[in-house]
């Protein structure tokens, strides 16, 4: 009789363990069907919450006509927001996502984000990346995030545009002011 | 001895309520010391954790040369990444952070948030607001943010500005498409 017990007692074990696997299963489902986005050539692969990182500035291009937002994760947030971006410290992740300019249908003197052009990114690891200043660069290009780069020295172009930044750690985003 | 014995005991818990207090008001001393922000004419208060909103879109004017982003609450973000915007939901807050146009040091047809000028912020409550299109406006202006408005009236001026987008719930801002 003990021992039956003990095997019912197994089976809703076995039940309830059963049911968390299949929980599990239903809760992971929608993000397994979703088609997984490439890594960068040099490694880099995309930060899954970007799209909720916090604000540090904004800007728009009138060279290439763009309306850029640059985000940070938590480490970023909080250097920006204590001063300390010069230089940033290691694991600070800056995200800067570009849209074309659009004009707004009820107010033509404004730009507006259009087409989604792409979202780039600067990981700063100063050991890792100390042949790119510290940073480790990749981008993902369109709604479909297609890495940016034919190998790994793709990051030398990135590179190359923000050296003129040397003195402010390679960054061209300088934190928006807020009360 | 017993007796003596409770008195301990009162006084250890005396000191640990007491220590609870002290911990308590070091930990929100910062906050208390900050000069309070007056609420908006219309009885509109300032949400406290507007910077740790998520991102909506961003605007560039060419008629007063700012730039502008656009983040909401919970409610808000919810709404614009399920397409669910006309109208909004009850409880979304959308805020809207205003800086004069500057160029950058090292990119000279960069436009970057210069001087801050305002944070304005739209609160949806269909009932409440059903004068202004459900929408209570505020604003809160310069980094000492001053709110604005002589009187409760001044909303009639907001709500006139955005007449023309009545057709889109009021709201001149479109999510920007992110991937």
């Amino acid at each position: 009789m003990r021992k039956r017990n003990l095997k019912i007692l197994r089976t809703k074990q076995g039940c309830v363990a059963l049911a968390a696997i299949l929980m599990s299963a239903v809760v992971t489902a929608p993000h397994a069907a979703e088609p997984a986005v490439a890594a960068s050539p040099n490694g880099i692969t995309l930060p899954s919450d970007y799209r909720n990182w916090r604000l540090i500035a904004s800007s728009q291009r009138n060279d290439n006509n763009t309306l850029r937002v640059i985000l940070g994760n938590d480490t970023a947030i909080k250097a920006a927001r204590t001063g300390n971006t010069n230089p940033w410290p290691d694991g600070a992740i800056l995200c800067k996502l570009v849209w074309k300019d659009a004009i707004h249908e009820h107010w033509e003197t404004a730009v507006i984000p259009g087409e989604f052009v792409h979202a780039e990114f600067m990981v700063k690891n100063s050991g890792k990346y100390r042949e790119t200043g510290g940073w480790g660069f990749a981008r993902w290009t369109g709604m479909d995030q297609r890495p940016y780069g034919k190998d790994a020295a793709f990051a030398q172009e990135c590179f190359g545009c923000h050296t003129p930044m040397k003195n402010n750690d390679y960054v061209f985003t300088h934190p928006a002011k807020l009360p």
